[in-house]
C-alpha cells in the first residue's frame, strides 16, 4: 500500500545520486551518500540520503529507513566532533506540510552549539569554499 | 568510546518504562514503546524510545536506533490516517545545545497539516481526556 505520491527521478538529490549535479560529498557507501547542505543552518548541516529511490518515511523501505540513520548516528558523531559541537539537531521532513522541500528522503544532521539558534531553513547560500572547508573538516573526522 | 554524559535513570521517559509514571500509549513491543507527547506542537504528537537505556544518538547501539525509526516509520503512518494529516515532521534532539529536554532517546512524529505551524516546543499541556482520546485514534489506526 503506497502511502505517498510517486518518487520523482527529477528531484535534485536523484541528479547528485547519478552525478549529474555536484555536491561536497562526506560518505558515501552502496546504500547511502551524505553531503553538506547548500544552506546550512549551521555549520556542518549534512542531509544522508538512501541511493535507493524514496520519496519520505511514508513509502521508503523500513531497512533501507534504519540504515539511513545507522549512517546519520555516524555523521553526527563526527560532526559534533569536527565542529567541537555541544550537540546536535536531527530533523526529517515529510511532505510539503511537514517541511519537506527535496522530495527524496533526506535526514538532516546539524550540529548545535549552547546559544547559537539555527539560521531558518533556506536563508542563505554557503561560499563553496567554505563548504568544501567543512565537508572536510568532517571526513577527517570520519577517519576518511 | 562514550560521545555523551552517562545516561541518567531518574529521567521521566525511564520512569514510564518502570510504570512509574503514566502515558498515554499508542505502541509498545519488547524493543521500544511510543506515547503522546503531553505538550504536543500539533494534535497526534507521538513519541518514540527504545527500551533500552539510551541517553541519545551519542551512545545508543546502532542497531536500538535503526529498530526506534522502524516504529517510527509506522506511527508516522498511522499518525496521517488517523488525523487526516497532510504531512509529517520528525525530529530528534541530542544535548541541551541541540534542544533535547529529556536524557532518554525519542524520537518526535508529528502529523502536519498544510498551513498550520506547530506550537512552540512545551508550550501548552494538553487535557487528558483529550490525549485519551488521540492515543485511541493512533491505537485504531495501528489496529490494535
Amino acid at each position: 500500500m503506497s502511502h505517498a505520491p510517486a518518487y520523482d527521478p527529477s528531484n535534485i538529490f536523484a541528479k547528485i545520486l547519478r552525478g549529474e549535479l555536484p555536491a561536497h560529498k562526506v560518505y558515501e557507501d552502496d546504500r547511502a551518500l551524505a553531503f553538506l547542505d547548500i544552506m546550512p543552518r549551521c555549520p556542518g548541516h549534512t542531509l544522508v540520503i538512501p541511493k535507493t529511490p524514496a520519496r519520505n518515511i511514508l513509502d521508503i523501505d523500513p531497512e533501507d529507513l534504519a540504515y539511513v540513520h545507522k549512517i546519520a548516528k555516524t555523521i553526527a558523531i563526527a560532526g559534533k566532533a569536527a565542529f567541537q559541537a555541544d550537540g546536535v539537531t536531527i530533523q526529517q521532513f515529510n511532505e510539503e506540510a511537514g517541511g519537506q522541500v527535496v522530495f527524496h528522503l533526506h535526514v538532516h544532521i546539524i550540529p548545535r552549539h549552547l546559544g547559537v539558534p539555527m539560521k531558518p531553513p533556506a536563508s542563505a547560500m554557503e561560499k563553496p569554499e567554505i563548504l568544501a572547508e567543512h565537508a572536510a573538516l568532517l571526513r577527517a573526522a570520519l577517519g576518511q
